[in-house]
């Protein structure tokens, strides 16, 4: 039922897909009954093309929507759950790789391990196949897990049989598989904690997030590499579950501001920007101390509603700076420092940071309120894939 | 109090425990009503003779339900909430060693602690009862957590006061306290990571655990030693809940296919084999790069319907057998270092595969589907504890 | 906005903060009506001063809630959903430092780091504002997290941009934010994780908490430093929920004994003192092998119901007290070390137990039964701010 006719809509202008290469291709059959099995849940097929490659003037690589287009993390993909999505990954690079997804569904061909033999040779191109699917109630009264989830993508094949290399290299992005009726946010923001940096950089020149007081913003967050990491973000909390928010008046989960982010992990969250703290520069950083002093922070810049800086922040960012170069006062002649032992250009395009395509589609909720009671609006129109790796804050 | 007047009936003929020398105790009355107080919950009690013994031809230990049969990982104990579980743990070793469970109630004297005088000398046999209850609704509408869960055991005493050599020299495993109603497996698989191994294995050399499609599969994941470690599963995912189920359409739950495994944690989950991706090998492994990159991954082998091999998956195997031996392109040099530099010779008895004994008693729901929506079956008969350690796949 | 007119009013005789210098302000005005919008959440403001001294005849420093006082860990700060605490921090070391807290809302200058310019300059007082809010259910059914929680506060300021040597040298403490409803506990115990210390001690001079059989028992736990630990607690379990509770019989949040305690990470849970197990003594300790060798362990003492000491519990206690003189049969050697290579004297006033200042105002339920199904009580009085860093078990 969550299938309709076949059409293109529904996809923002924005999104990179719908002025890319890559076809969208939606089921010209409606959707089974609710009885229908769990492998033929309703949903659209999209294909997209991925294209991995070497970032010019270093030794990284990275995945990207166009060709000549590499990022840092790769371009955030989403789906509803139901939804199937087939990616053609153009390996430009001499290496072999490949794409592993976690949290959707995938045969052996799929799968991204050399194990199965599914990568792509240097020059190659292949597709794979990602399918997701909703959840569903199992005798006994119990309900089968769906996809919906905040999940993520890596490279499972260059360098052995795990990938380290390819991460290590920057091939990394993040995945939302979203149930219908959650929640759009205004801003996303993927942070991958990798080692000792975050999103292949070290402060002062990881990513500083922009948003105004008041949008919805969502976090996706997601560990890599071989250490241990905490993810903490200042002056704003969300609940440990799916979503970040709560089932009910009763719902008793953690509520927290601090989550471990190991390798493989992810979740995501989201928040509403300076709610009850109000704008200003906030820091998020590993909270493992030796990490955060060796540059695994950055910051959360939640500017005036109308865009305009808070008084304060502007210094603050200074100072953040300065943070590599002598501004820090304990560690100052670590933070510059590589763990990894390769060189961390500027010239590295950063992903990461994205408007989301349909939140130019009405006013979110940011304020509950006098509406909070009301019923549920109905499912919003399908996500699109699209890239956000071009520029942080655009 | 918990104990009740002997009888014995109740336990599938394929249970280890039905032809061994360990006595089985089940209640001659039944169950109290449903107001009873928690540590007054019904339940039976089992008694049954546990060895702890030198693993013939290595330094290592195992525990073992018959004399002259130590497993790495020791057998799977199971019970339902309000049971009591006599465990008479008989000492072949020339050590001090003991048995110490996580998730279910003791006295001092059954601790398992150095601490509290809890231990087998060498050559001694000991009683340690573990009694588990069910979860009460105290003043104010809470409700205080019963023992249900996925648990573990370990020596606590072998070379010290917290059992470190003894964990090292392989003496643990897993233990279930079910709730009434939950759902039963057709096929158990115990993976415990630990230092740098799984089940005191390593690539390629670690389990290679087996299930035909559609075949409801439980795993039980427990983590020791000194580092952090982060399970995953390719292809398969679960709800971050104590069934890895969800509660109902509106569970919010995590859904997760990786998850911290650390030192003392347990978890564990059930999936459908090859459900939605089909049969074929699956890799498991630990998400930290440098821990799967020296082996700590193994196969989860899907087998199609019927039991045969689907394409391609002996290859993968293949593939995976030869890790170790250049197949390996990354770190393969590392692979045979045993980070604990003990001999892992391959005649350590492996644990860590058993088929449900209660598996043969009727279909299982593996399917959702049609009769999802039925009123939840009669309790199950309870599960005996048994042997799982003898071969993999049995 | 959150601050109404003061008056004096409704604290606990025992509470330290009743005879302090500090001021207590609590709302003239009645609570909003229900449907209050978050920001204006109805709640109390207190106002207290604390003081961060060096601990003399050591390097380290304490937060205090008097002068001259100072304890590691700090005092528990306590506040319902909606209050909102002025802390009037008065530094009188010669250091640069600050308070941070998790869990609550602040503006920027009430941040505590050095990057909002929010410190506290050597020999400076500074008022640092924390507001709390209850959950509020947005459009589409969410209900986004109010602040309730077991969190933290600790420096982010000495030595750094991060607090690294403020939480090094002690500076670092609990801080409970309750839900109206929640249960109030008879005991109160911090357990702070640093590095391969327990609330700056190591085996054996690590804190042996004490409760009757029956008592309530609240355990904050709290890491900090750059490794990851496990918290473990011998014959007591909790649900991995908010309270540590569940939420009904359907209710499948994991039940634990083991949870990650890493940097930055805190949770809290109540248990009722040897509930099913007796009383005795009871070891709680990091279940990373190598650190509860080191001397990450201490013991929570069960004593009868009347106060007298159990069976064997003296006992279990010398032998703990030895530990770290030859009683620790593998690594007595490594014991008395403290790796961060500061001495650690007694002379350290130790923070970390105290009874809740509630806990007189009538019985508290520990058993369950046949009042279970009552309808929940009034909301408690609301809990103050209490020092309870003076002496372990007062």
């Amino acid at each position: 039922m969550d299938k309709r006719a076949p059409a293109r809509s529904g996809l923002s202008r924005r999104s990179m897909l719908a002025g890319a290469a890559a076809g969208v291709i939606v089921p010209a059959v409606a959707a089974a009954a609710s009885s229908a099995p769990a492998s033929a849940a309703p949903g659209i097929t999209r294909q997209i093309t991925m294209y991995a490659e070497k970032i010019p003037g270093t030794d990284l690589y990275g995945y990207g929507l166009e060709p000549g287009k590499p990022t840092i993390p790769g371009p955030l993909l989403e789906m509803y759950e139901g939804d199937t999505l087939e990616i053609e990954l153009v390996n430009n690079t001499d290496q072999r790789l490949s794409i592993h997804p976690h949290g959707v569904n995938y045969d052996t061909a799929s799968d991204g391990a050399p194990f199965n033999n599914s990568f792509n040779n240097p020059g190659e191109t292949r597709t794979y196949i990602w399918r997701s699917r909703t959840q569903y109630q199992a005798s006994n009264g119990f309900w089968m897990p769906g996809s919906a989830g905040y999940w993520h993508y890596h490279d499972h094949a260059l360098g052995g049989d795990h990938g380290t290399a390819g991460l290590l290299g920057g091939l990394y992005g993040g995945l939302i598989v979203r149930k219908r009726g959650d929640l759009l946010p205004s801003k996303q923001y993927t942070v991958v904690f990798l080692d000792m940096m975050v999103n292949h950089k070290i402060a002062p020149e990881t990513p500083i997030f922009e948003a105004n007081l008041g949008e919805r913003v969502e976090w996706i967050c997601i560990g890599h590499g071989n250490l241990p990491h905490t993810f903490h973000l200042h002056a704003h909390r969300w609940a440990d579950t799916r979503t970040g928010m709560l089932n009910g008046d009763n719902d008793r989960s953690h509520v927290i501001d601090n989550k471990n982010l190991d390798p493989g992990a992810s979740f995501g969250f989201q928040v509403i920007a300076g709610e009850g703290v109000g704008p200003g520069a906030w820091m998020y950083h590993c909270h493992v101390q030796l990490h955060s002093d060796q540059g695994m922070a950055g910051v959360f810049l939640v500017r005036n509603a109308d865009g305009s800086m808070p008084p304060g922040a502007q210094e603050a960012i200074d100072r953040f700076k300065g943070h590599g170069h002598g501004g820090h006062s304990a560690h100052s002649g670590a933070v510059a420092a590589d763990p990894n032992g390769r060189p961390l250009p500027p010239s590295i395009p950063p992903g990461g940071a994205q408007k989301h395509p349909n939140a130019g589609g009405g006013p979110l909720d940011t304020t509950g309120g006098a509406a909070a009671k009301q019923a549920p609006p109905p499912p919003p129109a399908p996500p699109a894939p699209h890239d956000h790796g071009g520029h942080a804050g655009h």
